[in-house]
């Protein structure tokens, strides 16, 4: 059995984590890390794990855990994994870091967009962005891995084929994005409250929201160019769930069955996306509680765009549930271990 | 592996079936019938179940059926199984009947309630009423199984233990009940839309609820007399998820000890009920998408009586979850076997 | 024009008063109250109010705002209005207090269910209890109202001809309310935020709300006698509304005529209370942004019992509206005086 | 008083067309007419409008109609206003249409857009797009009022001023809408089911949804050229409210204050459109229940885009209120007569 130890096991996250890798297995979560409930029971902060996990909440100490562990997840505010790191932890354990710390090549980028400071930038160069269906040989050979944001995640596979492919005028490339609420977290913030989301949505982070270089700097790989895009996510009155609508200008004319043929090449194999019948867009419902990334596409040859749509739930394919994919990478397991998860509708 | 037959595959109880089958081990689910869609694809009618089932709607014909399957699952509208089952059908395959035709022992009081005439009372003396927690033996070596509804099995399960030890005088039951829109069905009616649901909340079936017999004969069985209760169910803006709150006076002064012992005795061994620690109330979100029940009691010396409350998943325990439950039972499989399912959170 | 303050005007409900003395025409708002805000423009707390209201937060200094006003409305957690009356600021301008500081006339009683200490209980006597359709007359003379609470408007309310006529046994009585998830006030708290709400029903304060006491005051009085009741609120995933069902045993054999004969007798000229038609329950919707009441009732002749549900907004005639019609009537005003609130639907 | 005729009053815009007509002080509606519900009371249909409103449903007449009312408004099904529509009846009556039967000048468009035949394409050129805002002195003097559509109101007036004083490049121009689920109608369809857009998300009508041509139309003559845009409906999980997120490209260098100056120069003096702060971004619940429009928008100098954004109420804004607005104006009276609805929070 693997041993995983997980730190911030009490944010959504992490709670989706500790769902997931208790049906996985191959694994046993031997560290419940949790700074806000040092001492509690597991189960006492997440009912719905009562009679489940029969665990305490344990403090966040990295390197103490890493000598008990084969792997930690570390689902912790950006800039806590940074400052904890060191060679002696990255020689003893695996980290699958799924905060924002060394998803970004560019410390620069990193620093201006987080506007902290990174503590232990030596490692960026040996992270592994975990993007599974993009990534897949690097990461399991990796150490470290950078496990994608869930507006990204979405958002990149969504229109990768065709970024890689050279279809698409990337500096046109527009995504609009939508997010359960969830995605903010368990902090008990006024904007949280259910009476100020329910019955409302809004934009924020309108141009300025720090998913949006991680976003170029990949889809900047796969087209080989540097890439600049407007990424504006907005906040919907449900728990789970993204949605990405991107638009961009096609560079040539092509047909449905050509884009679609895009679209197969790179995803026909992979078993968590999928993409569907033509006129058929995807629905976040139709992914809730699974790891896969329902995408789809709309040529519309009035305008000369491509509209693609991508969709996933926001703790699993875009945290928990990738997170567990490249541990199975990295362990040599089947990577659909413990994902075999069935969508529930309603 | 057990072959399976759906009748209702597409109903939303057919719906959560097919989820959960998909996901245990020794079936196969052979037959997805539905009047409404035949010949459509299962998967263009669940979206969610793309690429994971491959089959297409058949017809619901149980009489074909019985011949090429080892258990046939109705969630069907009442009345349709009464009319379709046959001794031939009987002799050839184990049914298990989501709808309530052969829940109630007393033919004149199911005709009441429902308003039908039952077109196969012959079959009632045989049917096993499906709560495995209670008839476990029974269900084992059943050919017909009456799968309790979701109001029922929630209701009965919290005040079982009460009622069976002679705790609380049964006429003075009050069960007050809430629903997810779920339970509603999938059938396009104004009531069950969006608009009409979303921000509201409402009572409806008040003292003529059709569950409240099956209630009352269960608890009835339980307590060794004639029960007469009041049943309100209320309709929740929420897909999924029933609660019950029930008041019931106290037949003698007992301390909580002395209650929640009696729960104990009877569900401390029970892998699908939980009941919860002191001060704690069950929330239908601590079982979402799972088979368990949550339970837990209050004791008010101010009025002498005990409130008691449970939650499950309507499509679950209250539907799906426990027709697999018996299923297992019936062929000798492990009990929870596919319905490992952890909680949903959020 | 009538010149009013309030201290609280940042929480849900002095969000509420502010909206409907908005469009009140007698009324113009001088003080918007806020400890939280202080110096702040209020649309800038609430973005409704852009254009609409052109103020700054003000502290709450109770001695001060006295003597430029004259109404103040106190929308303040418990204790706080209590400890700032005196007898100079009730010479000064009329009191609504919207929390329950004076609502409750034995002392102790507070003292025990709120657990804080009472700092002026010389004015309890004094105070009148303000449910207007109750105690109109002795309103219209009053310097201190007592406004009564969201949950035990719509609970005493609906129980009221009953009990004032003799009707029920009213140690029957058994109110299970269900509430919107503004009743929760806008604190930051775990249990508030929208993931935690959403998709989730629970009980609370099971048989130790608050409440409690203020029902089975009011409804001793009606009743003549001293009054015992269960009262369990729940959490229901939506902003506003309060459905209030109650059970009671009959005390005689009545026919559907005879009580709705009852309720018509008190609510007839009632503007604010709409008895529904037979068998037509209360939806929260139809009552959503107004200050009705919606009442009904079903007899149960198989258990000797009546059904009352009611429904009412929360924030309208659970508290700001009410506070309103209170206002009104203290100032001799026209009683529905910009209260003409037409529900929202959907 | 002016007597007012609805025709389609049981659907939701014409529900709201009566909530706010109920408070208008100038008008009386003496025609409630539903095809549906003939003869049935309004308020049995609309239980929020119980002892409100004491009138039968009526047909949909609309010649007889004429002859007894000033003003009829049809919030029915495209195609029927204009094949009912003739010269008499317009010499008889003032029409406002909520349909989109004349707001798209070229018929062929209209035809090609809608997939049905145009009845009376006579009266299109007469007929009077009804955004107040923009043509407002046109409106004064029409006869026939085409009232835009929901998106289309919040697209056009978002955009307008940029389009019109030439800052954006109008064919970059996409919109990614949002709606609440009033806008799919009360037609009892699968997709509108509680169950099937909650806690869901998805687009709708990519490239091909009716609203894209009028808002072509529309911007095309604020910008003096032929426009062609992307626009993209959304589902959302609420029952009120669009928001519009609209990208386009600047023409040239511009700073924040160069464009809200002609943000201002064209709404500063409009009552209902509201230029919020810089940095504030609309949120639909802000306007709900209000006539609202709250628009802002965002400079992204890293891809020399501005970001628009607009919100409102699709059933006030974005038919009824709009609709009475229009009313209003045609008879002379004050434009935001009973229109001063403060948005409803939470």
């Amino acid at each position: 059995m693997i041993k995983a130890g997980i730190i911030g096991a009490t944010g959504y996250a992490g709670g989706e984590l500790v769902r997931i890798l208790t049906g996985h297995k191959e694994v046993e979560i031997v560290w419940y890390g949790s700074r806000s409930y040092i001492d509690q029971n597991y189960a006492d902060v997440y009912r719905n794990m009562f009679e489940i996990v029969d665990a305490k909440c344990l403090d966040d100490n990295m390197e103490e855990l890493a000598k008990k562990v084969d792997v930690i997840f570390t689902a912790t505010p950006q800039g806590f994994c940074a400052s904890m790191l060191s060679e002696e932890i990255l020689s003893q354990t695996k980290i699958i870091d799924l905060s924002a710390d060394y998803r970004i090549k560019d410390v620069s980028t990193y620093e201006k967009w987080y506007k902290i400071k990174h503590n232990s930038p030596q490692f960026i160069e040996e992270a592994v962005y975990g993007l599974c269906e993009i990534n897949r040989e690097d990461v399991k050979n990796a150490r470290l891995v950078a496990n994608p944001g869930c507006y990204t995640t979405c958002s990149i596979l969504t229109a990768y084929p065709l970024a890689k492919e050279g279809l698409i005028d990337m500096n046109t490339l527009i995504i609009d994005a939508k997010s359960g609420t969830s995605g903010a977290g368990r902090g008990t913030k006024l904007p949280n409250l259910f009476c100020e989301v329910n019955e409302n949505m809004k934009a924020y982070g309108v141009a300025e929201h720090r998913h949006t270089p991680e976003i170029e700097e990949q889809l900047g790989y796969a087209s080989n160019e540097k890439v600049y895009i407007n990424f504006t996510p907005h906040l919907v009155p449900m728990n789970r769930g993204i949605l990405a609508t991107e638009y961009a200008s096609l560079k040539k004319d092509v047909t449905y069955e050509e884009v679609k043929a895009i679209y197969d090449k790179y995803y026909k194999e992979e078993k968590f996306v999928r993409v569907l019948p033509e006129g058929v867009y995807p629905e976040t419902k139709w992914v809730e509680g699974s790891n896969y990334v329902d995408i789809n596409f709309k040529i519309d040859p009035r305008t000369n765009r491509v509209i693609m749509m991508g969709a996933i739930d926001n703790l699993v394919k875009g945290a928990a549930g990738q997170a567990v994919q490249n541990m199975n990478l990295m362990f040599g397991l089947k990577e659909s271990e413990g994902l075999e998860l069935v969508p529930m509708f309603p």
